[in-house]
């Protein structure tokens, strides 16, 4: 099968590099160009990009060169991990001109005709797209993943929604700084210490949560009809956001039914057999003391969700930490598996 | 005024450091006393003690010499700071033998007739000290302060707890290293990590809290009714637990209610002028990213807690975060406070 | 007395809020006005500068308003600590404007007619600054100190090159990240890592630590004859360089000969009682593991050198730590003590 | 072909980890047998051993039972990790015995008949064994290799030697904590902190730099007649230990002469193939921050030394950053390759 060939906007910061690593040898997809900001179009990626990854520059990228931004000669499928500043335009632009943008930016995430898709939760959610491309009147279109707070928290409630209905979360996280992108947060700023603020990020989990977990119907998505309240904060961590986390539900369970229903949890992309999919979305740790970021990260390649520690909450009925890889299964893999969806259900065709 | 003498039992651990640090130059206390384990008794306080403050040890202190921990030559007052494996025993022992015991340990804390005091929050409670010593029929007697993790939450919870009664609380903390005593938190378990776990942590703050807000009646303790629900987290930070908070309240009271409440909050130790109270026992914070370890935990020389950044909570009423200094107003400062509240109050004549 | 007032430009960075604190209470100095970047301009102090230190902002800073760097209104004593890329031309100008800047930018302290200075080292040097005004035709003048890493070697080595004379040395430093100002260094360079590289570093402090040892003869200095090499590397430490130094000598000298020669160290700023200066310029410790960042950095309100750990070299002759701090005695203390010396030495008048 | 079996004395400690993780798969060497203290002894090893790597417990290892460190009924050839305070003793009763102990402890490393081994740069020496054999009147054997930090030093100053004669070293380092072992350097003293002193850190590089670069002749080591001084410093790193170097040579040597030596450089573990060996056992980096723990450390899987920053010394010749990962190349993986060499050659039959 000849690959389909892929291109990037946004390829030179935190997500695009993730993005670019994850595309190295990649059995659908091949990467074959690239866009950044214009003080790096013109150069080559390896010259253009302050590569920060542990992982070296897959050979093949060192040498495409880096585009403007602009709809023009790049292929119809795009990972889109821009800038907040100006990647509602952009994405647009593409999209009426008929790419396929698939965006880790938040820009579009909330728009009524945007699907905000994780593929173990909401597939179905991808339909959304006819309605965009109708009211829109583009050849193209946008698909979303949600804010890499969300996803590990969304993955972990998903399957208890389903099966006993979600009535209350309280979230609060420990983040990791390379969920501020590079530079990012200052050295000063963080060592010995935490930053119990990040700018919009409770608003964001709190809504997106709502969306994830709604139902499509009649061509819109009528949100989840439980209450999130995060508390987000900033921890001197390379990646991996850790959240505490405390439920209720509206049918009794168990913890015994909590831990089995998330063992069970298996869903599209592992029926299909996406690429990217984690064998397990959900991986449940029994020691008292995991996950951990150092330890559980790249569990799964840093596609699943690591869960532990369930017990009783006297305020609502049960608590847990869950942890997922921010810039894998928060950013760069949610993307990556977006497409694969769509290219299995032949909205790439 | 001739100064008191007093002693230290466990001085050369971290809180024992931070009571030789708190007493030097202290209007009322004059450090006269150390006891510490048996591998550390005969010898000069400089030599037995590995020095972890980046304060330098006083002067007085450096010549004391370390006795066991055995009653007999020890000054009537003692503060406490004893590993928890032996803490219980030996506390016991120096009370029976007439001494008044101010612990910061965790083993008497929740006991039916041992005051667990915060003195702006029930220094009332002091008054169970009577029960105790006829129950036991013991001529001294045991005084406790909170698990440094309790302390910066029910100080936050009290004026609201007057004011407008106290629901349901969840808190979840990103803790100091300090707080694991010396040595503590390996750098190979913490580095680029969070812990989510601290061996009984959870339970001790969700039971203190009650007891700490219950009400003193016909010679014990009736416990708050409200829940708590604590997730305990370990970060790499110094000094200075970090809590985000959400709260349900029995009456309705308003953002400007609860922050007016906050700054207004004074109490005994205020009124009495006690050497080691803040002037203001909570401390409000006006900016979206405080408090923060790093610049806060200092505030009024470690014996505030300062809170910051609230708002409304969807699941319970609304959320604050709040810093209080784990080894000064959670631990040695707490203690001293104590003592400072039993003199002032003729406890100690 | 009435106070002499000063300003600075370049208020807002690292180096400038550490001069904004250490002019609080100066017996000397007034502090009446405040210079920054454009964006910063026309804004209150408070508003202008994202304030990164733990003690506070002083209250009598904050509403200072903010000015460009243009001469005119400013005081005629102005502390400069502006980024490289502007410091040049602006302290000229001021300079050619009639006003005394004492700079702590590295734009000026090889030129052959400006002063590098550490008031302990070489207060003589201050006299070059009449070849500047003659040579530059200014009403003004420059004054300079040197680079933060500079500073305590040459602090530990004057002493000794006095004394013994100096052949060799070869330093290895391991710098804090506050040296790189603000925003500086991300926490994604720095976390769980080294940099061995720090732009410019090396040859400054192998050129500084030659004039600086220099003599000033008919109008100019001529450099030390003793040649260093430099190995500079960034370690995450907020605040003060660590670096081990092997040295020798051109005379003999016995261990205890270098200790006592650091002991007795005092010179004109101690002699002169500057506000400033240390009571020691050099603190000699014994313990075998210090000196430490985290102990020893605010030795002397953090303005003298502390060494420790002096053992032969079997390749040079001896080598010890040396430790000082990096925007303190590094940087905004050296510029606040080069202008005490003025004062006192009649160059302000 | 089968595989021999092995064991490891002192298998549950941070070295004991990385050699299990090391011999998962191993070609030809077969895990059989764990030993560690005597509170290990008689639990399977998952439940003995505190893991702390981050990449998983190999599974055939959990289920092996720990023993007591006593010769019986061990595989004749053990890797040894042991406690230094043990490890004399215990490696000298197995070999007497007739164990070959492979051992990372430095007990035995300057003993006159021991051979201390870096295959590529004295395999050599590995004949020594014969006089050790003979004079102690063993069948079995002591071979070790040299401590962490001197691996990566040595390395890169072998091929340098062989070519120009070295004549004098400098050396500074930057070690990671995990060199200390587990729990090892508590968080308390490293965060934000640099510790200018190990306990015999430089006795061990000077002194084991000498006999590694000497000769064999008539059954003794003849060691080398340069001098090496060494500076050790621990910092807040997890793996890998960063070398700053300064070196003068007997002929002269440009800086590309030295750059292409390195290049070059292979040895016998290449030309034998052995499994452990990297491909290239010097790894020079262009970029000027480079060679970096974060990015480098993993160079060869943790194999390589990585060299960068070559530039010229003004006190001795030329300078540079070296890199090596310490639980890795400097200890359990030294080992490994030791073990693996003397398979290839023949003493192990």
């Amino acid at each position: 099968m000849k690959k389909l060939e892929v291109g990037i906007l946004g390829a030179t910061g935190m997500v695009g590099q993730r993005l670019v690593s994850l595309l190295e040898n990649h059995p659908w997809f091949e990467l074959k160009w690239l866009a950044a900001s214009d003080k790096s179009a013109g150069k080559p990626y390896a010259e253009a990009c302050h590569w920060r990854l542990r992982v070296p520059m897959p050979k093949a990228a060192r040498d495409l060169m880096v585009h403007e931004c602009q709809p023009g000669h790049a292929p119809q499928l795009l990972f889109a991990s821009l800038d907040a500043k100006v990647a509602g335009t952009v994405e647009r632009d593409f999209a009426r001109s008929g790419h396929v943008v698939v965006s880790n930016s938040s820009s579009h995430r909330m728009d009524a005709d945007v699907p905000l898709l994780i593929p173990e939760v909401n597939p179905d959610h991808l339909a959304l797209v006819r309605t965009q491309r109708q009211q829109r009147n583009w050849k193209g279109m946008i698909v979303t993943n949600p804010n890499c707070t969300t996803v590990g928290l969304v993955m972990s409630l998903a399957p208890l929604d389903r099966a006993f209905g979600l009535e209350k979360v309280l979230m609060t996280s420990l983040q990791a700084v390379s969920g501020a992108g590079y530079p990012g947060v200052p050295a000063l700023d963080i060592l010995g210490n935490v930053i119990p603020y990040i700018h919009n990020e409770e608003e964001k989990v709190e809504s997106e949560a709502q969306k994830l977990l709604g139902k499509l119907a009649d061509g819109r998505i009528k949100a989840g009809t439980f209450v999130v309240s995060a508390h987000c904060n900033r921890v001197l961590v390379e990646d991996g956001h850790t959240e505490s986390v405390s439920v209720a539900l509206k049918s009794k369970a168990s913890l015994e039914d909590i831990t089995e229903t998330w063992r069970k949890f298996r869903s599209v992309p592992q029926e299909l057999g996406l690429p990217s999919a984690p064998q397990h979305p959900i991986v449940v740790r029994d020691e008292n003391d995991r996950p951990q970021p150092k330890f559980d990260v790249e569990t799964e390649r840093g596609m699943a969700t690591v869960v532990g520690r369930l017990r009783p909450c006297s305020v609502l009925q049960f608590k847990y930490t869950a942890l997922s890889h921010n810039t894998i299964r928060g950013a760069a893999g949610a993307a990556l598996l977006n497409a694969e969806l769509m290219k299995a259900e032949g909205y790439l065709d």
